[in-house]
């Protein structure tokens, strides 16, 4: 008697890759593929900004950016509407705006600054593109951020912190009057660094917190992953995503542990943004099912990395404006494929 | 209509972990836990040495160690007969050898020098355990060591060759008449700095290469781990995996990727012989199962990895001598959970 159970999940994106973009339950709208998908309110704050990026493989000039955009275009691949918080300057195309308004981007939220110069960032990536120095940093219209929830956005289900400084991304949670199903809140070392307290009491009310390796150790003091995870889930979040780029990114709740593998790439060309399309994906995944379970973050987090896996392959948010859902549904399954093993059960 | 299928084979191992050590196919004996066992003649060659090693928790006299060693501590968890090619000084502990026999471990091929002392290594681990220095290498009875491979190892199917001199390496495979099943070869940076074309001489003839990831950037030449791992099957072997220690380990063969995470761990004690141990459940498990299939060669690598995570618990091999069955299903168990996710197919 043999019985073999299958660890990945082979063949399972293989009947079609239409069930990314079906309607599950609740209402339903089109989106830019004319097709139906299924709508729970989300909610993104972040920077909407622009970036000029040198990497071993080539320079831009300024293009778009900024941690909301990123996760906006990601997110968009799977969920309707999508409402931004955000500020930007007079110098924003309305180009970019138009194209992700077509995609069920709603900007009530973001405050427009005519006058004023959009966020800037530049940065220059060292040949592993596991590091990078930062060249400029113009905060411009981005010192005068004060986010404001429109009465529009207080149907907010899912509420996403792209990276911000910690204090306003505390003012989007106290302005929904009706806390949101699932908030989960990016943050990096450099708000460690300068405001710690701050980041600490935003933390206390968030779901799900995300944050890299050498962050989680940063924030936690411990040098093991599973211990510093324990020590974070205890300030607050019971969900730790701890990112680690090319190794990949686990899960913690509790005493569960999920690891989603990166895909081993040929190339990585420019690294900018992945992790806001890697928060995109996983909280448009959750949103699309309105499913917020540890199970179902697990798939989240797959859909999170598929989106990351895009985004790297050219300069900017590219990949994320012209990959379809056939693309999606491929990668995905190179994901299943990747992770796919048996244990024999031959007794 | 609703399917789910499960990337993960997450309740696979609840069937009871007896599946570890049933006999498959082939002639049977038992092993040290009173079950049958599979046998398919596996040959390791390698050292058999002492250790002294310090990391952040503590340090140890001299200590069983050797890359050979490790491995069959960690494949006699899963077939038999064993058959070692090494040197050992008088120093080596009768006793050592008495309970590696007891696991049906053959000491034909090992060459005892009464009057000479065995290889000796000592080092220390910083503190995040990837990096360490080396404080002694006394060689010993290894500057002598002219592998023979007995009459009675003739029958060998499975080959695995230990980190060592690679002419060394190649020595044991021309003097086995009949061309195993499967040669599986470990080697490392030291011999690429000092003996690389002796290394790629013997890589052409084996089936499976094992090295870390730097190494596999500096035996390719290549940045990028899908790059390099092309370019290194090119030179010889049809298989490569790629040992990223606490990130887990790839397997790459033609076109096809296989991915297995580490285990999370909360502490790593001491990881003195991670890589000899992972190599010996890989090939443990490909030996008892005699199926040396892509696919079969996944789960392989899951069970190295499951054996792996047990012996950074303790110092040197003692993990490995004391494990059970039921231990190793519950970890592997573990691997299953760790990397088991859903793609919703919902339509």
């Amino acid at each position: 008697m043999t019985a073999k159970e299958s660890a990945g999940c082979r063949a399972s994106c293989s009947r079609g890759p239409d069930f990314l973009l079906k309607p599950l339950v609740g209402p339903v709208r089109k989106n830019t593929f004319g097709r139906k998908i299924f709508s729970m309110s989300l909610v993104i704050t972040g920077t909407m900004a622009f970036d000029a990026i040198e990497t071993p493989f080539g320079k831009t000039d300024r293009i778009i950016g900024g941690s909301a955009t990123y996760a906006a275009w990601s997110a968009s691949h799977f969920t309707q509407p999508i409402k931004q918080i955000s500020i930007i300057g007079g110098d924003f195309p309305q180009e970019e705006l138009d194209a992700l308004a077509a995609r069920g981007v709603a900007f009530d939220g973001v405050d427009v600054k005519k006058d004023g110069k959009s966020f800037f960032w530049s940065g220059k990536y060292h040949m592993d593109m596991n590091s990078r120095d930062t060249l400029v940093t113009d905060l411009n219209v981005l010192a005068e951020f004060n986010p404001t929830v429109p009465e529009s956005y207080q149907d907010c289900e899912f509420l996403m912190l792209g990276n911000l400084m910690p204090s306003l991304q505390m003012q989007v949670i106290r302005q929904l009057r009706r806390r949101p199903k699932l908030i989960i809140m990016d943050t990096m070392n450099f708000w460690m660094d300068i405001a710690m307290d701050d980041l600490k009491e935003t933390m206390k009310q968030v779901d799900v917190l995300m944050v890299n390796d050498a962050e989680a150790r940063q924030l936690s003091g411990e040098y093991s992953l599973v211990k510093a995870a324990q020590r974070i889930m205890a300030m607050g979040p019971s969900y730790l995503i701890i990112k680690k780029g090319e190794h990949g990114a686990l899960l913690f709740h509790g005493n569960h542990v999920f690891f989603a593998p990166a895909l081993p790439l040929e190339e990585v060309f420019d690294p900018t943004g992945a992790g806001d399309t890697f928060a995109g994906g996983f909280i448009g995944h959750l949103a699309r099912t309105g499913d917020i379970s540890f199970h179902n973050m697990k798939t989240g987090i797959i859909v999170g990395s598929a989106m990351a896996s895009f985004v790297v392959e050219k300069f900017g948010t590219q990949r994320l404006t012209e990959i379809t859902r056939e693309d999606i549904a491929q990668r995905l399954n190179y994901f299943v494929d990747l992770v796919n093993f048996d244990i024999d059960l031959s007794a």
